[in-house]
C-alpha cells in the first residue's frame, strides 16, 4: 500500500476551511442588516479560520495526487469534524451557546443535517446565529450529495456509494475531470429546489428570514427552526404542505433530477427507490392518520384534514430524516412511535440528503432474503438480485447485507451505551436512533416537545460521533477504528 | 417439483399423535399418584388423539418416500400446531385454563419453549396439570434437538439448519439409517441431563416433583415454573447456581457433548460459538451485577453475592432463552432491560433448545460485517470468512447476513402490529421479542412479575404464531407464504 499522503489530505482540508471562512465573513451581513451586535463573533471565527486554512496550505505544498481509500476516509470525517470545530465559534464566543459541549453538539447536528438541538429557547438567539445555525444544515447537505454523487462515483472511497453510483449516478465513467462537471449540476438543482421553496413560503406568508432559512433545513433535511414550535408555529395549511412537498422532494435522489432535466423519464420510471420510497411514506402516512381521528366524533371534514397533515407531515418529516414538527407524537398512539422510529431507521433515498439506511438498500436486502425462500425450495438454482431491472452482483448483495446488519447492530449497542450513560429507556432508544439517522426529534424527553439539554454531557459526545458516522454511512468513520485502516 | 406427498406427510403426522396420545395416557397416573381426580381429561385427550392417530394412518398407508422440503416445512410446522391443538385439552376441558385463546396461547408457549403465561395464579393448578404443562416444554426440546441435529442435516429442510451440520453436526454423511442411531444420542444425552439436574435439585431441598418439572424446563430452555414466583420461590444460592449451570449447559449445541463422551476435546476447544456464547454471557452478567451495586452502601460480601446471583441468573435466563426469574428486573435500570433485549436476540448456540438468532450466525455476521472494512481498503483481496477455522462459503454468508437480517425486521413488523393491537410501547417491544426468542418474561406488564393473561386476544394468537416461527427459524413456516412454495 502506498504511504498516506497527508500532504494531499492538508491541501484539501486547507481547501475547505477557507470556504468556511469566507462564507463566515459573508454572515456577518447578516447582523449588520438587523442591527444587531454580534457580527464581531462572527469575523473572528472567520479570521480564526482563515489563519488555519493558510497553515495547512503551506505545510502542503506541492503534493503528489495520489489518493485512496484511506485518505478519502480521513478526509470525508475530518472536513465535518473540522467544519463544527469552527462552525461552533460564533455561537459559544457569542454566549448564544455557553457550554462548549453544547455548542459543538448543536454544530454537529446541523453540519449533519440531524435537527437535533439543546436549545431550550430557540426564539432568544440573533438573526445571525439563527441564519448560520440553519446554514450549516444547508453546507451539511449540499456536501453530501456532492461527496455521494460526484466524488465518491469516481474515487469509490465508500463501497456502498459504489453501488449507488453504478445504477443510478449520472457519472459512470471515472474521469477526474467529470467531478466538476457533475457536482455543477448538483449545486444547480440544489440552488433551484432551495429558491423554489423560499419563494413559495414567502407567499404563505413567512418572512424572507424564517422563509429561507426554512428552506436551507428542508432541503438539507436537516430539520433546525426558527422557532421554538417548529412548523407549528405557523398555524397554515398551505406552508405545512409546501414543507411536506419539499421534504419528499428533498428525499428523493438528486440524480433523478438530472435525469428529468434530461428528459429520461424512462429512468426515473423504472427506479425502484423513489417507487418504494413514496409507497412506503403514503401507507404509513395513511395509517397513522387513521389512528388519529376518532370516527365516532368526527362531524365535519376539517379535523380529518388535520389528522391527515399531521401524519403525512410527521411521517415525511421523520422519514425524509428532515425532523421538523407539527404536532406532539408524543401524546399519539405508541403505534405511531412504532412507525416513526422504522421510518426514521429506513430514511429515504440513497443520492438525497437524508439520513438512514436508505430505501435502495432496504428494498434489495428485502429482495435478498426473498430469494433466500426461492433457493430452499430450488436449491440449485441461482436467483441473481434484480434492481430497476439491472442485476446486482453477488458481493453487493452481501455488502448491502453487512451495511443494514451493521446499522443495527450499531442502533442497539449506541441504545446500550445511551442507557449505560444514565438515559431513560425511551430516550436511549429515541435519541439514538433519531441521531443515527440524522433526524432531530427522539421519543420522551428528547421527543418532538423536548430537547438534548438535560442529557449527560457524555451522552452529547457519544450522540455527535454518532450524528457523524450516521451521517457518513458507518464504514467511512468507522473505518479509522480498524487495525486493517492502519497496517502499512 | 414433484406432486406434494400428502401420503407421507399424514403417516409422519399419525405417528407422532400416536405417541402424544401415549404420552398423555401415561401422565394419568399423576393424578393417581396425587390423589386428585383430573385423571379423566387426561384420558378423554388421550383417546380423542388416538382416534386422530388412527385415521391419518388409515388414509396413508403406503405412502411413497419422496419426501422434500416442501413436505418437510409442512411435517415441522404442523406438528407444533397440532401438538398445541391436542396439547390444550387438559387445560381446557377441565377448566384449568377455561379460555380455548388463553389454553392455545399457553400450550404452544410450551411447547416452542418460550415460557411465556397466561396464568395469575400458577398454584391452584393441580399436579397433573402443572406437570402436562412443564412436559409440553421437554418435549418441544427434545423435538428441536432431534429434527435440529438429526433430521435436517439428511434432508436439508432448513437451509440455516444445513450449515451448522456442516461444521459442528455430528453426521456429516447424508444416509438416511444414520438418523436413529443420532437421536438415540441425542435423546440419551438430553435424558442424562434432565436426570442430573432433577437429582441435584433434589439434594438441594425441592420435592421430587417440583426438582423434575424445574428440569424439564431447563433442559428445554423452557421457563414454566410450579410456582408464581418462579425460581425466586426457593431462596436457595445453591438451588438458583445449579439451575444457572444447568441453563449455561443448555444453551450448548448438543453435538459438543456428543464430541465429548468420544473424547474429541479437539473439536470443543476450537469451537467458536461456544468461546463467544460463555464471552458474552458472562460480560454482561458483570455488567448486570455491577449495575445492581450501590458500592458507597455494601458493609459485607453478602449484598455482593445477592447482585452477582441474580445478574448471572437473569442474564443467563435470557439468554438461553429460559425465562425463569429471581427478581423482578423492570426495577433495576433500564441499561439492564437494553442489555436483556440485546441478549433475548442473539440467543445461546445452535443446535441447543435455545431459540434467538444464534450466537453462531451472529459471530459469522459479524465477521462478514468486518471482512467488508477489509474489503473497502483492499478492494482486490479476497477474504473469505472463517469459522472455528473452517471456511465458510459465500452462499452460506449470504444466507447468515439473511436470516439475521429477517429475524430483526420480524420483530419489528412485529412490534408495530403489537402495537396496533393496543398493547404499549415496553410491552409490545419485551412481549414480540421474548415471544419471538422462545424467552418468556418481557418487559412492563408482561414482564417478570406479570404475565400475558390481560393482553387482547388477538394479540394472543398473533404471539401463538410468532413463538411459532420463531421456534422453527422463521424459514421454516414463513415458506409456507410464500408464492415459491404454492407453486407446482
Amino acid at each position: 500500500m502506498n504511504k498516506f499522503n497527508y500532504r494531499l489530505v492538508s491541501r484539501v482540508m486547507g481547501s475547505l476551511m477557507l470556504i468556511e471562512s469566507i462564507v463566515l465573513l459573508v454572515i456577518c451581513l447578516i447582523p449588520l442588516i438587523y442591527g444587531e451586535n454580534d457580527a464581531y463573533y462572527f469575523l473572528k471565527t472567520s479570521g480564526i479560520c482563515l489563519v488555519f486554512a493558510g497553515l495547512a496550505l503551506i505545510i502542503s505544498r506541492n503534493p503528489s495526487s495520489n489518493i485512496g481509500k484511506r485518505e478519502g476516509s480521513v478526509i470525508v470525517t475530518f472536513t465535518w469534524i473540522i467544519f463544527t470545530l469552527f462552525g461552533l465559534l460564533p455561537f459559544w464566543l457569542s454566549g448564544s451557546i455557553p457550554s462548549f459541549t453544547d455548542a459543538f453538539f448543536e454544530t454537529m447536528s446541523g453540519f449533519t443535517t440531524t435537527g437535533s438541538s439543546i436549545l431550550n429557547n430557540i426564539e432568544e438567539l440573533s438573526h445571525g446565529m439563527l441564519f448560520w445555525r440553519s446554514l450549516t444544515h444547508w453546507i451539511g447537505g449540499l456536501g453530501i450529495i456532492v461527496i455521494s454523487l460526484a466524488i465518491l462515483p469516481v474515487f469509490g472511497v465508500s463501497g456502498t456509494q459504489l453501488f449507488a453510483a453504478e445504477t443510478t449516478g449520472p457519472t459512470k465513467d471515472k474521469i477526474h475531470p467529470k467531478i466538476n462537471e457533475t457536482a455543477k449540476r448538483l449545486f444547480a438543482i440544489y440552488i433551484a429546489l432551495t429558491i423554489s421553496e423560499t419563494v413559495l413560503l414567502k407567499l404563505g406568508g413567512m418572512n424572507w428570514f424564517d422563509a429561507l432559512c426554512h428552506s436551507f433545513a428542508t432541503i438539507a433535511t436537516g430539520g433546525f427552526s426558527t422557532k421554538q414550535a417548529s412548523i407549528g408555529y405557523w398555524d397554515s395549511g398551505y406552508i405545512q404542505y409546501i414543507i411536506t412537498l419539499f421534504m419528499i422532494l428533498s428525499g428523493i435522489n438528486f440524480s433523478l433530477y438530472y435525469f428529468g432535466l434530461k428528459n429520461k423519464w424512462q429512468k426515473i420510471r423504472e427506479n425502484e427507490e423513489l417507487r418504494y420510497y413514496l409507497i412506503v411514506l403514503f401507507t404509513f402516512a395513511i395509517i397513522v392518520s387513521w389512528s388519529l381521528v376518532d370516527f365516532s366524533k368526527v362531524q365535519s371534514f376539517q379535523p380529518l384534514e388535520k389528522a391527515w397533515r399531521d401524519a403525512l407531515f410527521t411521517v415525511t418529516s421523520l422519514m425524509t430524516t428532515t425532523g421538523f414538527v407539527t404536532a406532539d407524537y408524543m401524546f399519539w398512539k405508541p403505534l405511531t412511535w412504532v412507525i416513526l422510529l422504522i421510518v426514521m431507521l429506513t430514511g429515504a433515498s440513497a443520492g438525497s440528503t437524508s439520513g438512514g439506511i436508505k430505501m435502495i438498500r432496504v428494498v434489495i436486502s428485502a429482495k435478498a432474503i426473498y430469494y433466500e425462500f426461492k433457493r430452499l425450495i430450488h436449491p440449485n438454482a441461482v436467483f441473481p438480485v434484480r434492481y430497476s431491472k439491472h442485476l446486482v452482483r453477488e458481493d453487493i448483495v452481501t455488502r448491502v447485507l453487512a451495511f443494514t446488519l451493521l446499522y443495527l447492530i450499531v442502533a442497539a449497542f449506541g441504545i446500550l451505551i445511551l442507557a449505560i450513560s444514565g438515559m431513560g429507556f425511551l430516550e436511549s432508544i429515541g435519541g439514538l436512533i433519531t441521531c443515527l439517522g440524522g433526524v432531530g426529534p427522539g421519543l420522551g424527553l428528547v421527543g418532538p416537545a423536548g430537547n438534548f439539554s438535560y442529557i449527560p454531557d457524555f451522552s452529547k459526545w457519544f450522540l455527535s460521533f454518532i450524528m457523524l458516522i450516521g451521517r457518513l454511512e458507518l464504514f467511512t468513520v468507522l473505518l479509522l477504528f480498524t487495525p486493517t485502516f492502519w497496517k502499512n
